[in-house]
């Protein structure tokens, strides 16, 4: 359906609806456990307590078979598409260093390298150099190219050779192409615009001269004389959630790259604390101020990539443990689920279906006696594409208008 | 899929389909009731004989989340997209109270409402007088405004300060804004129309007219003293069943709506009398003149909107009571279900799966031993869209050929 017939039928009400997301939350059965899954392992009676009066069921990020990245993932459970509504890498990675990003800004990847004397790469990741040394780098380099012509340049380090490089002034663009030849034996390319338009070839005039300054800059450096970047991106602008669902949305999330997403998603970020009892404890506090909370919480996801069952299994106890909190603000509707799976046997996101429960007066109760896995797939919610599921709230808060007479 | 790859698909045979039409048969399971819906409660015996021999599942009206109203409801079970295929607000109004719709007519909602000296509308529903003071009034004024230059004009009271405006002329054209400031303390505003056409400007023409003619010959009434209009629609014109799907397809249906919504699909809509056993009585006296029936079952719904369990589960089992008399005449493919889901708890329409069975030689028999809303979500059909539910009838009934070779 068009986003335009959904928006068209959004009502307002005094209702309060919860999005808690474990990122990471799905996994598959593991064998050595007897072949449950963390959520299935979980003890968590809070949750528990809440599953038989809620409706179960499973989202599907993007599409069968593809594993999303935290940007698809969680704009998808924000209700937008991840096909249409694209946000560039280097845009990503600049809200996940936590850099706040200004309308018209551009933003890229850029790593440094090693080039031999003829400007040929020779090591696209100049030995993977160690953090604090390329910080160090960053440093001398952000000193050097603080300005280019009427463009700002910020620059911010990330792990090892990564840093983000951030462009900020007048009639830049996203369209262009990587200063980076995405392979060793060759020169860095020139960055040419994809389109005709000034503001590409500006950007492209602009990158060009930062990377050209850098060799400069760095020509006397040991361990890195270049650098490339890739990704460039502009800043997206697509309306937000009090325009397109009319409700006063707040976000609670620790890390950089979700709170980024958020705020590109039109919610008000909230600074919090890193576990789940502070992300509650801020919902109560501010629990007038808003009719939509998203809730993060990032240990799911960082334990299924460290293959940890265990550690996976005690991030869902923590959240539980925490739950009453949450539960005390009796939220209209409650959502539990998450952006995408990040199986343990897998070590990475994956592509398989995400299980999710939704709690409202109206939700139609599964009676299922534990939310794992297999209870979602059986699930009255069905499978759902995760896109869709903000219809489901929004219905289950009795925000949207009946369509057609 | 393309309505037009299944079209070309379709081939004739001898074989008899029925579309037993619950309305709002879906619901919750409700918690006072041991988690029972009325489908599940209901004793159905004669539906409980076939049940094992039936394919079950699910369909999704509309999208997820999204609550229907009957129009896109039915449209959506005769096989087209309900977001496609639009029916004006004006022109279900008019099927509703049984006026037939010529193709050009255009039809609107309308209703009483009360101005002060100035023309300010002071009460947008004129206290909500009662309907048959309302009909004298709608009466009064059919009398004074017949024609309006070569439009007719035709009314038809409805309940309270409603009535519907019927033109009937040359050149006319749904996309017109409403004499309606749908709120307060504003004149009623003049109708534009959304688009250049000279069918645009003239139904705009009228309309004002008519409201100007409306304020004429209400001045001096004490109840109301004007009338306002909405929902302005033309009659949608689109290929019918037979054309789509070489069905000679009937309706069998009380209500006017529906009886509306089927003829727009091109069926031969007979009369026919209140009760489940008068539809397949007049089933039977028709069956060798027709393909397809639909057949539909009000009591369900209202029962729904009253939030009635009890009434709920007895229309059900007023239904089954009939069914004999229906699989006696042995269709090939019987399909059972609703339009959308009006649970108990909710008294209202909603957005919830609506469960479906299929039964017919080859439909795959899920051997679950009852219908209900658990084994529909557990059934072989899965989930469907409710316009894809069509190819899975007409492939029943094998009256698909293969896609392809």
């Amino acid at each position: 359906m068009d986003d335009s017939v959904l928006e068209a039928l959004v009502i307002e009400n005094k209702s309060k609806i919860v999005l808690l997301v474990l990122d990471g939350l799905g996994d598959i059965p593991d064998a050595a456990r007897g072949g449950r899954t963390p959520l299935g392992a979980a003890r968590k009676p809070n949750l528990d307590a809440i599953t038989p009066g809620s409706a179960l069921g499973r989202i599907l990020p993007v599409a069968p078979g593809i594993t999303p990245g935290s940007g698809p993932g969680h704009l998808a459970l924000f209700g937008y598409d991840p096909i249409q509504v694209v946000v560039g890498r280097g845009v990503l990675e600049a809200l996940g260093a936590g850099m706040p990003l200004q309308r018209g800004d551009v933003a890229a990847r850029a790593n440094f390298c090693t080039i031999d004397p003829q400007g040929v790469v020779v090591d696209r990741r100049a030995g993977r150099i160690a953090s604090d040394v390329s910080a160090k780098l960053v440093e001398k380099l952000a000193k050097e190219t603080g300005r280019i012509d009427d463009v700002e340049v910020i620059l911010k380090a990330g792990k090892q050779h990564r840093f983000v490089a951030l462009f900020r002034g007048p009639g830049l663009a996203g369209d262009v192409t990587d200063a980076d030849p995405h392979h060793e034996g060759v020169p860095i390319p020139d960055v040419r615009p994809l389109d005709e338009s000034a503001a590409g070839q500006k950007t492209a005039h602009i990158v060009n001269r930062f990377v050209a300054r850098a060799k400069d800059v760095l020509q006397r450096e040991k361990v890195a004389n270049a650098a490339l970047v890739r990704g460039v991106s502009a800043r997206p602008h697509f309306p937000g959630y009090l325009e397109r669902f009319k409700l006063r949305a707040a976000a609670i999330a620790a890390y950089p790259m979700y709170r980024g997403v958020a705020e590109l998603a039109g919610m008000s970020v909230l600074p919090v604390g890193d576990t789940p009892a502070d992300a509650f404890a801020l919902a109560r506090e501010r629990w007038n101020d808003f009719d939509y909370f998203f809730i993060h919480v990032k240990a799911t996801d960082m334990a299924g990539e460290d293959g940890n069952f265990d550690a996976k299994v005690a991030a869902i106890e923590t959240v539980d443990a925490a739950l009453p909190a949450l539960l005390a603000l009796e939220p209209d509707v409650l959502c539990v689920t998450g952006d995408h799976s990040t199986p343990v046997p897998a070590k990475a996101h994956s592509w398989h279906p995400v299980p999710v429960l939704v709690h409202g007066h109206l939700c139609g109760a599964d009676h299922s006696p534990q939310f794992n896995e297999k209870s979602a797939c059986a699930g009255s919610l069905g499978d759902l594409r995760s896109r869709d599921l903000m219809a489901v709230l929004l219905a289950n808060a009795l925000r949207l208008d009946k369509y057609g007479a």
